[in-house]
């Protein structure tokens, strides 16, 4: 049964990701930050990571892309989860008993004009995780407080849904990838993506001139960002996503191109897709 | 004097955009969300508005970018700021009487490593900004509380800085846009930058046939990212910054070409470009 990594507690989203791509033979490794996923899946303590890559609604977690740079880990697939973020807090407290609220930022944040409605001048206390937040309410047994979590982390837990679906925006989304020491080698009939880091020369048109390695051969891109590169404000980096496989003879020969035209290609993986979740 | 509305107390970095932008002579306005900001500066109550778009480190701010889109404001100005945390707290205290610090979420997430080593285990209460923080530490006169902040926070409410530069990473850059209801319309020589948002059709090569407007005619790009269509999980849409104003004949033919190969253009604005921050 293979062991996978993850930032946060039992319940929290990265572990539903997790359940979502290995099924439920996974055994999720609980870890406290990103940096320990990485580290971890890295040494062979577990067998795989998972870390959130992209929020359709924060955008790109930065940080991830950092520590995938940094260390030699591949990915060898990616989950889409539906984020749908729950009122949760002990039995029988109600919403006029709540003078605070845990969750981790990113679902303060989300949640932001629903808690402004349902409890007006509530005070956000911002936890490591999600799942942790529920946790604290439950050892601490505080019915002034709720967390904000996912439905899992409630059962987990044992406590009740006060409000369920409180994110401002439905359209939430996130997608997860899953590391590994060794890369994927996808069957040949399998749809894939590719994912890449590169940088071009800071000169007009380069970008354009790295793009043509996809465009001549009809790659469908699915993703492009640039970003400053750290110590080097007026040069950037890319973010790319491709559909297909690195080991496609028309995919290489399209990598081949790109190397020449850019100063740096890193290629973190070729893995099947997977589909956006109902 | 010219008034601009901000989000946030003051004291709050974009307070101090402000002042880059404007000089001495601006009188910001706090407003208490992004809405209310782009809401006043439309409806003539302000002058100007200013908001951030970007972090070097956090990325895309895509809220404003959607504020934007729903506005008809224009972007007439830039201002990079060099953000710089301070742990602030009352007079008189110290490091081991801190149990709590209060901050905005992206505040608390720059510093979360620092906070980590300087105040282990410290609970870390959002807030809706950073000078909002040292004002609730203030009116509350809690000794056991710290905030996370600018200098200048500290200054406008007579706090002491308990440590500075608590950042866990030195390249903490933020990008702010000022916002009117009329162009700007720059003097011919002045280098300047403009920003547009466009969509393409989901196919291959749609980015690179979009992209030859700029490269064709040797127009630097400084931003472009991707980004999902809302309600519509495959489609994209692109931030694009690119070098030139589009009065500028070259410029013009580009975005003319741009419309052909889009499904939607829209420019934001074209103004002066600012330098980074030493």
């Amino acid at each position: 049964m293979p062991t996978i990594a993850f930032q946060g507690e039992p319940g929290a989203y990265s572990e539903q990701a997790a359940f979502d791509f290995l099924g439920a033979q996974a055994q999720p490794v609980p870890r406290p930050t990103f940096d320990a996923v990485f580290d971890d899946t890295t040494a062979g303590k577990v067998d795989f990571g998972i870390v959130p890559v992209e929020n359709s609604l924060a955008g790109s977690v930065h940080r991830n892309y950092d520590l995938l740079m940094r260390h030699t880990l591949h990915i060898i697939g990616e989950a889409i989860v539906r984020v749908r973020h729950n009122l949760i807090a002990l039995p029988g407290v109600e919403l006029p008993d709540i003078r605070r609220v845990y969750s981790h930022w990113q679902a303060l944040d989300q949640c932001e004009h629903t808690l402004g409605r349902l409890l007006p001048g509530v005070e956000r206390v911002q936890v490591y995780d999600t799942a942790g937040a529920v946790k604290m309410v439950l050892e601490e047994q505080r019915r002034d407080t709720a967390a904000i979590a996912s439905k899992r982390a409630a059962e987990l837990y044992g406590l009740p849904v006060l409000r369920d679906g409180i994110e401002d925006d439905p359209t939430n989304f996130t997608r997860f990838v899953v590391l590994s020491r060794q890369p994927a080698s996808p069957p040949a009939a399998t749809p894939c993506k590719t994912s890449l880091v590169f940088a071009t020369r800071n000169t007009p048109g380069a970008l354009y001139k790295a793009l043509a390695a996809f465009a001549l051969r009809d790659i469908d891109l699915s993703k492009i960002e640039s970003r400053p590169l750290q110590g080097s404000p007026w040069e950037y980096l890319f973010y790319l996503d491709f559909i297909g496989n690195q080991s496609d003879e028309v995919c290489a020969h399209a990598l081949a191109q790109l190397r020449e035209f850019s100063t740096f290609v890193r290629v973190l993986g070729s893995y099947p897709r997977a589909n956006m979740p109902a």
